[in-house]
């Protein structure tokens, strides 16, 4: 029998937009501890880059009375590709229909993922274009790096929590065409988390499960450094400037990144990852499924995880 | 107009077959140096494998006369685009043929490209079932890693030399649907260096002139590591057992790669690399051109690129 | 007033002798897994060295019933200088007297510290000098790497459990001319850490209070690595061997340093620690008093230190 | 026979006093780039230091009409020592006497090495106490990161030219009490390079052959950062600011030293190194020779030493 050939419709993830209810302290964290730059402003958002980040801006941070995420974008492989996946999501039904577009790219079209969670895809974007200050030494990187905070080189995944995985599990390969490449699996058969990729990176999105009655919620966005040195470094320089450390510097057992967990000002998680040369280059990937016990080990190197990862959510919940 | 597509039909590069006429010294610097895993033999062949390529082999070493690239197989990502990745090669004209398959892999069909080298495509693989002593501690890993020499992640890339740039360049994008990420132009236009990819990876491989009239030979093969200080360790460690180190560590203008390169003892050129957290997203990615005089700068921190770089290959050519 | 000028007479730190009742797997483990290489036999020892090790060994592994710290010897900076210590170690009333030396050193003296523990010091000592296979490449290094496990470069120090910590930061400086670099000093007035050095080094030694009632216990021994990634690469290592790993890796808030503990099969603590370019080089260092409060944030980075690191040494003692 | 004691008068090199005919520009590099921190201002003068060193500045950077050197000072054990030092050096005849001091110390002992040098020792300074906004999150750290630049630790070395290197090693360890670690003996029996330390790094002051007339000339003075990856950090850094990268990174055969040099913008050259673990613990060290065979090799992993790092020195020489 003829197997189904993978999908590469959406090409990669492009944009997370953050609520924040203290807009100047965050931005400030964005820019100067984490290592950002600005390269617009619309209404209550900044939208913001790492240096290496092709597209005009990877994060939108907006101010508003509350955290958490306001919409994710993926960007796809063409037009033909987009209209593809916009039929796909349709019939799944849980589609909001196209915006102009924004800042940084063109119309989009806007779904709901089974937790309530905005997602929209695009495919028109505006390509980054250093002005003469922001040029870098090397032409093949998007813009000149600072060397401010973290310094970090491009938006890598974010992480979102669910009151039911396994929808999601169903929804994002259907509606993305997202491959999982990781999943935790309880005892009784429950799904506690799930790994998805649309390209050759190991995962672009994490769900995991919202140990409170909320929905929607955001657990973290993490930008990717070259180095796991540089996440060292990192937690050197949140130390020195008191920024909050969750976890880490440690590395996941899932997935094996090497991972920093901090939180911005507003309260939303911030990681910091390196995955080292590691890459999904299989076409048929088969999940990896990590057991309860197996999980009950805590990260690759015996690390427990810290209560407040399993709880910590933005925005907050009424009753955790 | 709508653009045509990117092509995702070929997934990834899978392996190199080399060949030695010192077969024992090779196999000892793969094995013992490099750090790669044998995990089969057949007659004049070893196959061998970097702890986390998922396939049965990365690198097939052939016992020969000469040195030199044997052949060089990419994976399809499915039966469907291997069927169409064969009608596009046979209207080029180039195509070999199907052969049986091998220790690692099924069936593949054959080609040459414009320097004679020949290329296989396939898409049945064998994958990698590591025997008890062979698991690794977390299971998202291929093989366990055994801390010999440099410790190689996986295959990464290979670099071909060619009479004839402009004319791969034409072939490869046809052939495989390869991208070219970044080249080099010289000032008369003739194309010096040219670099591609079928994924997310900056590149699969990369094709250099030949400065000397033979056709078909190889420049290196490269193995990834996680991190740019393992390269500088696998430095220190070549040194201590005396391997001949032709340049680096350092940072490559060209795909910032952070690079070492070094001999095998039958005089194939090996490097052990690592890109950073560097990919290339973008679908409709512009390739990144650069002139006579930017290259004259030397690598990225500016160390001058060494003579033998442009006239060692395998087999030696009869006149330089 | 002239201030009394600092003492120089013990050089360093020389060498640490420990007990194993699980001989064969703890030698196992010193070579295989942390990297050291056996540079001779006597009895019931085994002579252990790291590869920029001068002297002929800087561990002694022997076989007894138990596990623990045998003894620890320091070397003088000249024969007068270890007359020197001699004579204000015998007007302290805690010398034992001369041995014979041992297979990597002459003559030493040895004396009790408060707690019990069994000190030498030394002049005379048997440098290393390597074999032909064992000759490094490059001459300004003891002895050839090998890239087993770990692959540490030196003895850097170790740390004992005392009833009273206060008696041991009154009698070292006395006994050895050794410094108080850092000291945790509890709301009570009592002494709960104190770390000490003889020479640029921050510290040789340090002191921990013993939570039972146990005398002369041993908390561990640290070899010292290059670089911070090298401990990662050996939490990898120690993780794919299925050594037990206690915490780390992490960043100590005292003396700053990059750690990992794991347990050798007698379960001996042993560390791998890298203190970058940290050193001591003030004359007149004030020592730095860390106050409870501060130490209940925990290690650097926010770790909070494990409840075994407070109770675990060896041999183990009868009431926890 | 009794062999004569190590001297530990001297404790460790205090601070390097450049010129420059660039002030501007050079304070710019040395606090932007290099990372520096200024602690204050006299005369033509700025004062500067790296976050732990404990002094209150160790480079004193004086506007003039030329580069180079204009003196180099070390700091006693104290004040038995200083005089004792004192003593030695006018028995030597190079004194010049005793200045008032400076910003950072109090007064001081000037005299000349063979090559023209002035060099100072002292005793009494004043250490850098941290106004509020400059106090470290770790209190066992002289002052806060930034994370500017280099982000350097502290003064490492510095390297001066002589015509004398032999004349150099006969006065260095009488005057300071230095100790030759590593030398380099031409096979016409010239010494070429002396490396000598006053305490356990491995050198506080190279000096090698000037190939010009000239005398007094001044190498590069070097800081230390804490780990090899920081380097690479740095030459990145450099690159996107502009900055003239003479050589490297790479690792030194004599002392195994990893290595960065830039030229700051007036010209003087400046270096980022990192010695990993490496230390020289011995007190009865033996001086390590390299040939002129050995030296040919060029650095630890085969770079030649490039042209202008024997010909470059500050100010320049009026025939090279």
């Amino acid at each position: 029998m003829t197997p189904i050939e993978p999908c590469y419709d959406v090409a990669h993830l492009g944009h997370v937009e953050l609520l924040t209810n203290k807009p100047e302290q965050s931005l400030d964290f964005f820019v100067n501890l984490l290592g950002l730059t600005e390269s617009g402003r619309a209404g209550d958002s900044v939208y913001l880059r790492a240096f290496d980040d092709y597209e005009f801006h990877t994060l939108k941070l907006t101010a508003s009375h509350t955290t958490g995420l306001a919409h994710v974008g993926y960007r796809c492989a063409s037009p033909q590709a987009l209209q593809r996946r916009v039929a796909a999501i349709e019939k799944l039904g849980t589609g909001i229909g196209w915006t102009e577009g924004d800042l940084g790219h063109g119309s989009a079209y806007r779904f709901r993922d089974p937790d309530n969670h905005i997602f929209e895809i695009y495919y028109d974007t505006k390509r980054y274009e250093p002005p003469a200050n922001e040029r870098p030494a090397l032409k093949n990187q998007a813009q000149r790096t600072h060397g401010r905070g973290a310094g970090v080189r491009r938006l890598d995944h974010f992480n979102l929590l669910a009151q039911d995985v396994s929808a999601i599990r169903d929804f994002l390969p259907n509606a993305l065409g997202s491959r999982v490449t990781e999943q935790i699996v309880l005892d009784n058969g429950a799904l506690a988390g799930c790994w998805f990729t649309v390209n050759n990176k190991s995962y672009d999105v994490a769900y995991t499960r919202d140990s409170t009655a909320a929905r929607g919620r955001f657990h973290h966005v993490t930008y990717a450094v070259d180095q796991r040195e540089h996440i060292l470094q990192a937690a050197d320089m949140f130390l020195e400037n008191g920024v909050h450390i969750e976890t880490g510097p440690h590395k996941h057992a899932v997935q094996q990144t090497f991972f920093l967990y901090v939180y911005e000002p507003a309260g939303n998680r911030v990681e910091v990852a390196n995955a080292g040369a590691r890459l999904i280059l299989a076409p048929d990937w088969q999940p990896v499924t990590w057991t309860e016990t197996e999980r009950k080990k805590g990260q690759a190197w015996g690390l427990k995880t810290i209560e407040s990862f399993h709880t910590h959510g933005t925005p907050p919940a009424d009753h955790g």
